[in-house]
């Protein structure tokens, strides 16, 4: 099934407008290639109509943010849902700064999303809404661990029934939902924690999944997860003892590359609660 | 003769000034410094009039332009004519959306362009100077093949002399013309299109050739494509089962690091028509 | 000692807010990984001063700075000054462009720092704070070298002395120095220079050396020196023939993220003047 979902993109090639940070860019794009999809950056609000009309999907990510590009993203957001796009929001460092809250959550309040995908802790600040310049409450930021697991899915199942879009919160377990159904995931190395940017590489591969499998979506979500999850697994083992993280970095992406979809099948490690 | 444009490359260690997108300018740098030249990046207007003043050569990549550096872009070129510095236009994204067809158009009528180096869709958009939101038109826009070839070399004489400039159209098969010769290429491997930003790379490297050779400029630039096309065929060869794009991209750059004159001389393919 | 300051930093993990460039800025974060600390990037105004609150260091490099980041620039230096942070100055290009130097001088004007880290030319534009725009003169602009040490040395003593900021000046040989004694360290590479932001990528992992050392900010912003070069030498000896400026960029961060304190202690090379 999820197999499927990766054949699907390399299939349908899908070109995707991504809208985000300076710091992780060319890994963004290098992944979008690397599974199959095809990648294009704008960020001037005068260009961004133009170019997200010709791209199937919208990755928003607020990683670097500036007055000029968060209106971009509004204007793109409202384009390409017009045209029915995939749009996906990665609201990096939500809950740091009163800026990225509150622009997290204007985009949520004006721009449809297919999927929202973060980290716990920028989920929890945007299920809130708080918009304080403090962030994150910790009484509620608990990571998502075996024990805190049934609440978690919870918790995630009810911000994307609130939301009406897949909400996929990523970490040492990962949960992506529709508000229905819950993939826990438990893909993945924690040593993907030391290279930068590795979310804001699913943003923009999870985006090309969602084109590429519009009856699925969720599966298609899920399956991007697992992707990128069996990579930082398969780039791990092919890591000499001499390599970092940069090395890993690139063996990341290679793996990716280098999947096929009986690979995925046979390594995607979920249940679906 | 070819080999010597990049000997002349390693000697001069040609200072260039780049304009560029944030999503491949690290490998564009590192692509300089790999052939021998040094790298500078600086697109804020009341920046860039000082710094394409100390270099030899000025690189405008479109690639994220903005208001801001589209401003820096005409103030840059217009100091570079004045000091007849080398001056290179890689066209990114040129058909794709109005504001990057009318900012490419309107950068050729008033900069003085050593080369234009872009791919068949860009530069069949800039021929046309349309200026439509809706990008190349699909009758024309055909890639450069074996059977296309004669309309193609005509195409980019034509392009040339129209211009002024030295044009360079890369895909699959490489021209290079100034209208009178032209460079047909064929080094490169088609994995190339699968790491962002080759393009760039090129249009880096190519801007410090032209400063090293200005005696033979239209050589130069083809040096410099056969330069980038060897090193795509001698970093695939140094693939191992478990690399992918990410590691490619790096290859390809050592290779270039690594290659000797007289490798680019025993490895270049090309013809003049 | 140089090997606790490494320590210190990876137990202590501290969070450094990088206004930097667009270029090296992917190195600068992984870097930062590697040593142990966390990076967070952001430059608009409006960001930064949330931004910057919740972390223990600043890092300001101007190397492709706008106005929009320097207004960014003085917010987030005030503020960290409020705080008492950790905050470093790389004054990127000071000399070469009449805007880099004006602003690198006016923020040494008005923010405190702990240290300025630049290469010779730069901190010898700072020390004359010329502002001219043709940059550094060529006659006091000479290269550390063993015959210039000593007055090298002395310079670089009275340049922290006027500043008050640890001065840190890297090439072939590099010093740091609080105004009365002195570092010089002899290791690294020549061919780091060969990659682009070695430089760059030392001022973000520097900045984490001094949060987690804050009672020994000299020996941290040496053992951070010392870390960088002995990492450029293992990363060179891990060099295979194929190998160029690419992968050592690679196998430096590589080696930065499998350094033990014990390492750093054996491999340092400095003596205190």
């Amino acid at each position: 099934m999820l197999g499927q979902c990766l054949e699907n993109v390399r299939k349908a090639g899908p070109l995707v407008h991504n809208i985000t940070n300076y710091v992780t860019v060319n890994d963004v794009a290098n992944v979008l290639l690397a599974c199959g999809g095809s990648p294009i950056m704008s960020d001037e609000p005068e260009d961004v109509v133009d170019i997200t009309s010709i791209c199937g999907g919208l990755n928003i990510n607020i990683g670097t943010l500036n007055q000029n590009s968060i209106k971009a993203m509004f204007l793109a957001g409202k384009r390409a849902n017009e045209l029915n796009h995939m749009v996906l929001l990665d609201p990096v460092g939500a809950g740091a700064s009163k800026l990225r809250t509150d622009t997290a959550v204007e985009l949520i309040r004006k721009v449809r999303f297919t999927v929202i995908r973060g980290n716990i802790s920028e989920i929890k600040t945007l299920a809130l809404g708080s918009g304080t310049t403090k962030g994150v409450d910790a009484d509620i930021a608990d990571a998502v661990t075996e024990d805190s697991l049934d609440s978690s899915v919870s918790f995630v199942k009810d911000f994307a029934k609130n939301t009406g879009s897949i909400v996929a919160v990523t970490g040492a377990i990962d949960l992506v939902s529709d508000g229905e159904k819950c993939f826990v995931i438990r893909n993945g190395r924690p040593e993907m924690g030391r290279i930068t940017g590795t979310g804001c590489q699913l943003s923009g591969m999870m985006t090309a999944f969602l084109v590429a499998n519009p009856d699925n979506l969720l599966e298609g979500a899920a399956a991007a997860v697992c992707t990128m999850g069996l990579a930082g697994e398969i780039g791990w083992n092919n890591m000499k003892p001499e390599d970092g993280n940069s090395t890993y970095r690139n063996r990341i992406i290679d793996a990716i590359y280098n999947m096929n979809p009986s690979d995925l099948d046979k390594g995607a490690k979920y249940e679906v609660r």
